[in-house]
């Protein structure tokens, strides 16, 4: 049984993002991620040919999106849905409270 | 933008399971599920042609899985994986705390 809690197995040190991969089919990929006060760098954006699904589930953190250029500030339960190819970039992570996130890739049916 | 919280818009009524759509793109489907004490009728199985990736946000809930049998309580932030045609049924939702489910349902490559 392929089984666990989200919230558990954070290391004390966590000086990059940890990405732990729960599922993935070749058309699906399902990640838990864990933030400490990470961002994107700066001028960085993500370009992904995936849609992404992102949900955090406790923590707080903020997200800049491009086409068209919004900002949104993310609290625990909130989620959203990032088309294929919608640049973005992780403004800020909470580090007091680590931010954990799940997020679901998957592409369109060939 | 498609986002919002899972935690809220939940009615002061619910005579049923509630199921929200979020994602659906014919490959992959992902739904926000309340339950408030709800379970599956007795003798009922769930035998589903797709994956499921199942998570518990809020509330406290026991599975039962057949092949091999085996009966899962659930926490906030638990999640599990249910491959395709492995039966399952809701044993119980807690009622006091609402359950919120995500649930990520998706096929194999064709």
């Amino acid at each position: 049984m392929n089984s666990a809690n989200l919230f558990l197995s954070i290391p004390d040190q966590l000086p990059n993002e940890l990405v732990d991969l729960l599922a993935d089919n070749g058309q699906v990929r399902i990640e838990r991620i864990a933030s400490r006060g990470h961002a994107s760098p700066p001028g960085f954006w993500y370009d992904q040919q995936e849609h992404e699904f992102v949900l955090l589930l406790q923590g707080q953190a903020e997200l800049e999106l491009l086409g068209p250029q919004e900002r949104l500030s993310l609290q625990a339960g909130d989620y959203l849905l990032i088309p294929a190819h919608r640049k973005h970039r992780v403004v800020w992570t909470s580090d007091e409270i680590d931010c954990i996130w799940l997020a679901v890739f998957y592409h369109d049916r060939e």
